[in-house]
């Protein structure tokens, strides 16, 4: 078989494979598994109806992927927010409304305020194209994110919401995750308010019948140039043409090659000659998070009568779950909350249970935060372990533990020959969702066109139009929230102001007793 | 082709080979390279005689490679330390006598003094077999080394050697490391002095002819059961027995399997069934550390005429290496001295230079520390950058990041079905060595013939006799090195004692002056 191009997996290598298509190109999908999606998959069963088991959130300014849906006429819906969220904390549950819980304790609202306003200040030095040029990357990257909250919290309760902050984010902990790559991947979503909210932000909207449709929707355009259970185990470019082998004995042939893993499955594959020492050594440098997915089924939306909409922000060591949203269908059947347990530590713990005791704990605890029995009677549940995946290593995303990328990120998505990388990791936009896959798959099939003299240099990376329907609204900051000091300033402001009255108070005493001469 | 067993590269598949073989078993040893040894490599030519490019020295207490040295009749002969080491730093040269350079300032000595007093107290608490289970190992892995050296350090002048002092042992960077790990790593090769020692520590020795050697004695042992160029990419252990199949399109198929790679490198292979969630996340998760070898000839020994040994210990930012060794051959011909591009800044940094132009840093730098231009006029140069070997990810061992060792760390060597692993960063005594990779392998070996049902389980764990040549010493601490106290210790004491002079001055004052009633 000879081919112009070929690549490997995903949203990433099928978006890449669609446009080398479009263009007049002949390309051929290798897919490792027995289906297409990678690190999204919907399960379609009579339960459930179908159920988004991994990436599921699409939201404002990820206007890819929107485009791709668009085109394929698959619909969006807004995950319910209309009734009140509940934040889950020291064993007691206090509904609110909007992204984050407020806090009522001034000290809390100085530090929490300060703590964010601070962490998107940081985000504006780091370019999301080049994260190892800001003034200030070295620095940042010999930090761990759980230092960075050391030096700027002084609150108990502001790092504790931070750690549950990089935990949903990321799926991993502050203290494995590099300050400066956390600062980059929350920057290039758009900053904390974009990353974090359910309106107007990344988890606004799901698929109608699933995320898995995008990927589907361009495989049947794609046709048998996808290759299902093709694990690639050798890339030779010895020769003028790269060849390719796979587990089950196909050898591909192509001029150039798409390489579109998470970056640490390139280990997968043989390569001839050897990967350049920085990719060589990178591969091994950037793990996937941990997480496990879990949907609970009850026979009614019990939540929405008790005035909560179904996201619950739990932070409790002992709890399973740090975060839920409604997984109802948009026609309000199947009645559903999707829960997820988050980095290794709770991943591992909860693993070692039965499928039964795991869905028992989980029940427990949305019971506890809900205030109601209602929630330890689930009538189904779906859940799926993304640590167990061979052919994606983790979910939802590469993680940089500190060091690594400052000294390695910038061959993340340099070609090595013939190879070119795509991957939602190696995106400058939502990188780690699946907006990040479209990108890095549509800017590395442009890389292949390019080197194949049908585009420009300049023609390689391409902004995308903002979608006309789904529109992305400015987050309005309050003149407290721009202005209100941190606890250090405070306190400092504080001891300038003890300090003169002070000062005055010993003045006028001074003055009244005529140690000051009255002239 | 039908084996009770096999093995997969280096050392540890070969060590454990050999003794399956020599129990009665049948064992293939499947080797991805075109040579025997992994990390160990020496080469062979006119101007080096022969040169050990990767792992090569060899000490006390490393008791079981010296008991297969001794047995294939592979001399050693001790690294020349006759006369002054020296330490390089602020741009000037100190010769010094013993393994760490001496400190003349009173308060760099206690920083230094309680600095490594420390990390030996903190070694002894954790477990060499299960360092997860030290009493503050959660705390000590969420910390990073330079976290940890931030708090035990109060000069700028410790904190940096404490730098060259990771980067040397483990070739990556205190911000890259765990605290828990680094220190565990440090405390199985049995302490400070042991692992950081030539004379009576780690890099006392060279075998005589080089380190490959061992590996050729067990391959030619094992005759044609070692099949080189054989890379697995993939273990079906579904049926009953474990099918292996190689790049070089062989199928082979055996009761067990022992992988003996480092542990990322298990990433190569496509697994049936999938690894266990924690083993598929681990496997991503420990890195190979960053290292250039270079070996710099000469034609005269004029190191040695100036008073010195060879032994350079480097701290400048600029400086490529950062330690070095006298390599010349035991007859005292063909002189040469060793050095390390240690960690990945350092050698991202030199990698992109022409040979020629790192050769020519080299020698300046020798140049400047031995204050002499016949450093700048070598006759040859051999080098080995590990960090682009697709087989090893890099030298000398795998690094463990903040937060990996206590989620992660059980299931380094924990059996899979029929799968077993050794590797020498399976090992519990010189983990990251040779001797770890015989410790390693052996055990492995043990465990198989231990479900194969020949061996008891309390058999698969064997402590190794002291080699009756190369004797341990053991190292003596001074009095004061072991009662000085920490600069912090000092400054409490000094400001008790100002407080208590102070007081006494002023009761002195007082009384004197009639304040204090003279009863």
């Amino acid at each position: 078989m000879f081919k112009s191009c070929w690549c490997l997996c995903l949203s990433a290598g099928l978006s890449a494979a669609k446009l080398l298509k479009a263009s007049g190109l002949d390309p051929v999908v290798l897919e490792a598994r027995d289906r297409v999606g990678g690190r999204t998959f919907t399960v379609q069963n009579k339960e459930a109806k179908w159920v988004d088991l991994g990436g599921a959130y699409i939201g404002p300014t990820q206007n890819r992927i929107l485009r791709l849906a668009k085109e394929y006429g698959i619909k969006t819906y807004k995950v319910n927010e209309q009734e009140n969220l509940v934040h889950y904390v020291n064993g007691k549950s206090y509904p609110f409304n909007g992204s984050f819980p407020p806090m009522w304790n001034p000290i809390t609202l100085m530090d929490f305020n300060n703590l964010f306003r601070t962490m998107d200040k940081m985000g504006e030095e780091i370019p999301r194209e080049a994260p190892w040029r800001a003034p200030h990357a070295e620095e940042w990257d010999k930090m761990t994110m759980q230092e960075l909250f050391e030096k700027l919290c002084w609150t108990r309760t502001a790092r504790r919401f931070a750690t549950l902050f990089v935990n949903v984010n990321v799926t991993s902990e502050p203290h494995e995750v590099s300050a400066l790559w956390f600062l980059w991947y929350v920057k290039q979503c758009g900053g904390i308010m974009r990353i974090f909210s359910t309106t107007n932000g990344g988890q606004e909207r799901k698929f109608v019948g699933g995320a898995n449709q995008v990927s589907q929707c361009m495989a049947r355009e794609l046709g048998d140039r996808v290759k299902l259970q093709s694990p690639v185990y050798r890339i030779d470019q010895t020769g003028d043409v790269v060849v390719v082998e796979t587990v089950d004995k196909q050898t591909y042939k192509a001029k150039y090659v798409i390489v579109a893993t998470p970056p640490a499955l390139n280990l997968k594959m043989h390569f001839n000659p050897e990967l350049p020492p920085l990719r060589n050594q990178l591969i091994n440098r950037v793990p996937m998070g941990s997480v496990i997915k879990c949907m609970v089924y009850y026979r009614e939306n019990f939540w929405r009568k008790k005035g909560y909409c179904g996201s619950m922000v739990i932070e409790e060591e002992g709890a399973p779950i740090g975060l839920t949203l409604d997984d109802t269908k948009p026609d309000g059947t199947v009645p559903c909350i999707m829960g997820f347990i988050l980095a290794p530590f709770k991943c591992r713990k909860l693993s070692s249970l039965s499928k039964e005791e795991r869905l028992r704990r989980i029940c427990e605890i949305y019971s506890k935060v809900l205030g109601t029995d209602e929630a330890l009677h689930p009538v189904h549940y779906e859940e799926k372990n993304w640590c167990e995946e061979e052919y994606s290593g983790g979910c939802y995303t590469a993680y940089f533990p500190p060091g690594i990328l400052t000294q390695f990120g910038r061959v993340l998505r340099e070609p090595v020959g013939k190879l070119y990388f795509a991957g939602t990791e190696t995106a400058t936009e939502w990188s780690g969702y699946m907006e990040g896959a479209v990108q890095a798959g549509e800017r590395a099939a442009r890389e292949v066109m390019c080197a194949m003299g049908k585009l420009q240099p300049n023609q390689i990376w391409q902004p995308e139009p903002d979608n006309d329907e789904i529109r992305a609204l400015p987050f309005v900051t309050t003149f407290w929230e721009r202005n209100l000091p941190s606890v250090d300033g405070f306190l400092k402001f504080l001891g300038v102001s003890t300090f003169l009255s002070a000062a005055a108070a010993a003045g006028l005493v001074a003055y009244k007793k005529g140690i000051i001469p009255r002239s």
